[in-house]
């Protein structure tokens, strides 16, 4: 490491994009400076030089401006673990580099949070503005000593006359500061409205034009936050982070197992997930150059699990039938009784469960999505470990929720994994050679394109996500690897890996071999017939034997393709120009719900009406369930799959019914 | 220490009157003992055997069902300490008593807690039970698995059809236990009505029939509180404690400045109000044999400073004009917001403060009082640093405060006190030889009765409380030795100290010797013509030169001789019968605003009907002050006092003029 003695000892650091800057000793590794400004580069081993996750680009020649002509010397130079780990181009990695100058830093979008975070993006979506929380200036006449009422009701009077507010109250937290925010005369007061009373909840001496908002989509894989300005209504700062609940238990229910088998686990799971709430929030609040305390409203929005959880509710019952909710209407809480770190005075709205397994996330979907706008049968579905799945129109809601599994979400499967760089998430097959290709997360290129090899070094190919499995399994079915009982057939390839008569087909070959297995086909299998038998169980409640449009919601829905869904039998037959992917709809919903007092009346009043289909207590159920295993499925005709897709000849009715009985 | 080998290595010792035993190994002290039982008795100098005060009484003889015939060896001998303290008879000092066998102890009351304490009694009156709070006994009917509503959700329909509420809602901190109590299907929920709507806000399994509330007055010296039984209006334990503010400043102006001074004294003094409010809770559950948590509801009564600091309010602006209170409103909180370590859903009520320097607790005489109700013009006067002044009838109530000062309350006096074991509290002179006669707190005896050197010897004669120097002045004026303008007179008598042309007066010669000074006299008459100017610019408001009432509230109204006040012109010339002591009526208006609800309500419109008078802002408050400086005073004749006191000749208004304008 070379220091000049000319310079000053600290260098100048700027990092882009949010354009964070600060002054540094030389030989501060990229890591701590970027941390110590709140700019967030994930790092998975905590800057042991041990996941390359924590790359960064150096931007030359950005820097004149600051009088900076050369940056040949602002960097220690590449080391050996960097070397080991391959790190592309103008990449280091930002544990190992070591600040000798001034220079500017770009940290690359899909390294400045985990992949599988980045798929919660808020949705760009018009929100008519009607927040619950409004702003009002207020001129304070003159305190009248012939009048000797106290500060803060001589405020609410002025605020009643001047903004035409009655029955106003002040928040108990504000009452230690009325008095220094009154003195002045002039100030802004921020009023909930979403209350039984208004209730001014912050003051601020002067003027003040922006308080933000918290919209929170809590995942059980993923947590997603965004933070809104309550006048605009524009999101101004977004971040997610993977739920530390996973440490307890991959899937909810092994979470509400841990629960049921430690005496204070569930306070564990609170901790653990309020924990990461908070954490976003600084970094949200960081990212928009705020504080936490500007924050004074919030929504979030989850599955009944992680909502129970979050309030601090032992989810045990949702673990076994009844599946009973301890609370299922929405919730106006203080954010201080949550412990969020919020403004004093901040409130907290939790959109009502809609059932034991359809949670407030779903019924934000449901806003979202509005079913109930059209007269077109639409069916919603947002795939997770439990699918929570929507049907209906104008006339009627339906909603329920099918036990998937966590194989979608690549558990249970031999080589899955959360969606994050290193997975496979694309795969095509070729008919004749049964030559598979692959696409990874956070690599632009197919595997048969030039470049791949170098592309992926970084990361590796390190297992297949819930897409990537899909894919390959409608694929291995397309080309005749797999039966529609889902058998994997033998085929001349040196991709076929026999174990006995029972087969394995390898999809890739590199530092580890991944393989989509017979067990996995398995899995999948029971994972799509459950979700099928949940959409069709709704489609026989509701009397139509085909939906109008379907929606595809969550992470998982954003990066499935219909196509391959459709032709294993996942979804019901639609054309496929009518199958959408509408993104983070539960975050969407959440942000509405944030933005507009009246979307919360509309979420609750859906909420009331829609009838709640419990999968447990249908016979049909279990029926449907057992017909829906095989490929496409056997209970159902595809005509709009097949008029996009050459499905294989064998599909057959009888042969998948073989499948069906087999299993059954 | 003797030890009998038979004897069990651990005693029983039984308290008395609260009855709670324990036992306790051999050498341990009683004043240890009776901590650890939550017995209190009183101990300044934390067990050093330096102050004297934790005498206990052995009850011998009283033991025999507990098989105990021989109560001999129970204590360690008496030791140095206990003789140099001569304390008294059956007497033990219990940090220097040691448990030698099985006992029972009796706890004098005017030891078990500090006399100035005790005088904060909860006064016996009839409040008719309406509480806020109520208990609800529900039977739940089962879950219908086709209406997957959660378990809260449920609770809330089943109240609200079986006990008629509307729009009830459960409180944040119970949605964690709901479904753990639901689950038995028959349960007991306390419901809080004072809410914009019914609150359940404690929950039990089964049937429960009790909960219970707490009424608090904050003085500025003294803290009492009265836990009562919400279920019978039974106040089920009291208990009182010094409030640990003094330390801040003796008088609440010293008070408000110190946290002018110091940046972060408002927070110091608030936490030293709110804990010891939670160690008077405490113990106030300790004596009633409940927890803490079994507390839902709380009424706290203050005057504006001490109201202010309980909340966390900066009371500075109460230091200056134009004495703007923070907030003047009554208002319902969550105690937990306050840190109260109550029942978690619990709610308290702060009665509204009338004016910048007649608070809440004037507001709780006031309802006490209810002189609205009345024909009678009526005058209630609760002394303190400033005294607080309620004056009128049905038609109209007016209100204000005076600037006392601290005099009446032993401090400004060269030998003053506050009321303590030790002070003396009563004065009588000898018309003829001069000779003063004195009474001691704590001591039933006159200085001049057998017996008095003896009883007085554990506490000694320290100082003069408030009621003492009152009759002190007052009997010097009755025999001359003080003139009407408050001049000390010579007179013949040893009693005289002379420095110069100024006299001294000694009242006891004892350790120390106490006597009442020119410069005490001064004060007095400062503290006694402010308080007369007070109560007659209200007469003069309302148009009334006489009033047909008086009532004298507080610790000092409760000790106070209505016919010394009147001599000395502190209050108004009325008939001496029609004057009279309420006690701690601000406590009596706490606990009815616990126990009814209609009470608060009346409070409340009481309060906004009042006419606040600012003494600071009219000129013949200074007018008054200055005549009323004289004794009687120089503005009013006292034809009801002249009537029942022989009063000196001299007392004319020409000589009491000329005292006025001295000091004018």
């Amino acid at each position: 490491m070379e220091v000049q003695d000319k310079l000053p000892a600290e260098k100048l650091v700027v990092f882009q994009p949010s354009g964070r800057r600060g002054r540094f000793a030389v030989g501060t590794p990229l890591l701590d400076a970027a941390r110590s400004l709140g700019v967030y580069i994930e790092s998975v081993c905590g800057g042991r030089a041990m996941c390359a996750r924590c790359q960064i680009e150096v931007a030359e020649g950005q820097f004149d401006k600051h009088g900076i002509t050369s940056s040949n010397d602002h960097l220690s130079p590449m080391g050996e673990a960097e070397r080991r780990w391959k790190v592309p181009g103008a990449r280091r990695m930002s544990c190992q580099a070591r600040i000798t100058g001034d220079l500017v830093v770009d940290v690359p979008t899909e390294f400045a949070v985990n992949r599988q975070v980045v798929r919660k993006r808020a949705e760009v979506r018009r929100i008519a503005l009607d927040t619950a929380t409004r702003l009002v200036r207020v001129e304070l006449p003159a305190a009248e000593m012939e009048r000797p009422i106290g500060d803060a009701d001589r405020l609410i009077e002025a605020i009643e006359a001047q903004a035409g507010y009655r029955g106003l109250v002040l928040d108990v937290t504000l009452l230690g500061s009325v008095q220094a925010v009154v003195s002045g005369g002039s100030l802004t007061a921020a009023v909930h409205e979403d209350a039984d009373r208004p209730v001014i909840v912050a003051l601020w001496p002067g003027e003040r034009t922006s308080v933000f908002g918290l919209a929170f989509d809590i995942g059980s894989t993923t947590i997603a936050g965004h933070l809104v300005d309550l006048a605009t209504g524009r999101a101004v700062a977004s971040a997610g982070t993977a739920n530390p609940q996973i440490r307890f238990g991959e899937d909810l229910m092994s979470r509400v197992s841990y629960v049921m088998m430690h005496p204070e686990g569930c306070a564990a799971l609170t901790t653990a997930v309020r924990g990461a709430i908070a954490t976003l929030v600084t970094r949200l609040a960081g990212q928009a150059g705020i504080a936490a305390t500007d924050i004074l409203e919030a929504v979030f929005v989850g599955n009944p699990v992680m909502h129970h959880l979050f309030l601090g509710i032992d989810p045990s019952a949702l673990g076994q039938a009844p599946f009973a909710l301890a609370v299922s209407g929405a919730l106006r809480l203080n954010a201080r009784d949550l412990g969020l770190g919020l403004h004093p005075g901040a409130r907290v709205y939790m959109p009502p469960c809609i059932a034991g397994h359809v949670g407030a996330d779903a019924a934000a979907v449901a806003l979202a999505e509005g079913p109930q706008h059209h007269d077109e049968v639409t069916l919603v579905i947002d795939v997770g470990t439990n699918a929570e799945i929507l049907l209906g129109n104008r006339a009627r809601v339906l909603a329920a929720s099918s036990p998937t599994g966590p194989a979608f979400e690549g558990a249970q499967i031999s080589s899955g994994q959360r969606a994050a760089p290193g997975a496979i998430e694309r795969v095509r097959i070729d008919p004749l050679t049964f030559e598979p290709r692959i696409k990874v997360l956070g690599v632009d290129l197919w595997s048969d394109e030039a470049g791949f090899e170098e592309a992926v070094a970084a990361t590796g190919v390190t297992g297949i996500c819930g897409s990537g499995i899909i894919e390959a399994v409608a694929e291995m079915f397309l080309v005749g690897i797999v039966a529609a009982d889902g058998t994997i057939v033998e085929v001349a390839s040196d991709r076929m890996r026999a174990s006995g008569r029972v087969f394995d087909f390898v999809l890739w070959r590199g530092e580890i071999e991944i393989a989509v297995t017979q067990t996995d086909i398995r899995a999948i299998q029971l994972a799509k017939g459950a979700l099928y038998a949940g959409a069709r169980l709704l489609m026989d409640h509701l009397g139509v034997s085909e939906v109008g449009r379907i929606k595809l919601a969550g992470a998982f829905g954003s990066y499935i393709d219909p196509k391959y869904a459709m032709v294993l039998g996942m979804i019901p037959d639609c054309a496929l120009d009518r199958v959408s992917s509408i993104g983070n709809a539960a975050g969407t919903g959440a942000r509405m719900a944030l933005l507009n007092r009246g979307h919360r009346a509309e979420m609750e009043a859906l909420v009331r009406r829609v009838e709640k289909i419990e999968t447990a207590l249908e016979p049909r159920f279990q029926e449907h369930f057992v017909s829906a295993m095989a490929l496409p499925n056997a209970i159902d005709p595809f005509p709009h799959l097949a008029a996009a897709v050459v499905l294989p000849v064998a599909s057959s009715a009888p042969r998948e019914r073989r499948g069906g009985r087999r299993r059954g």
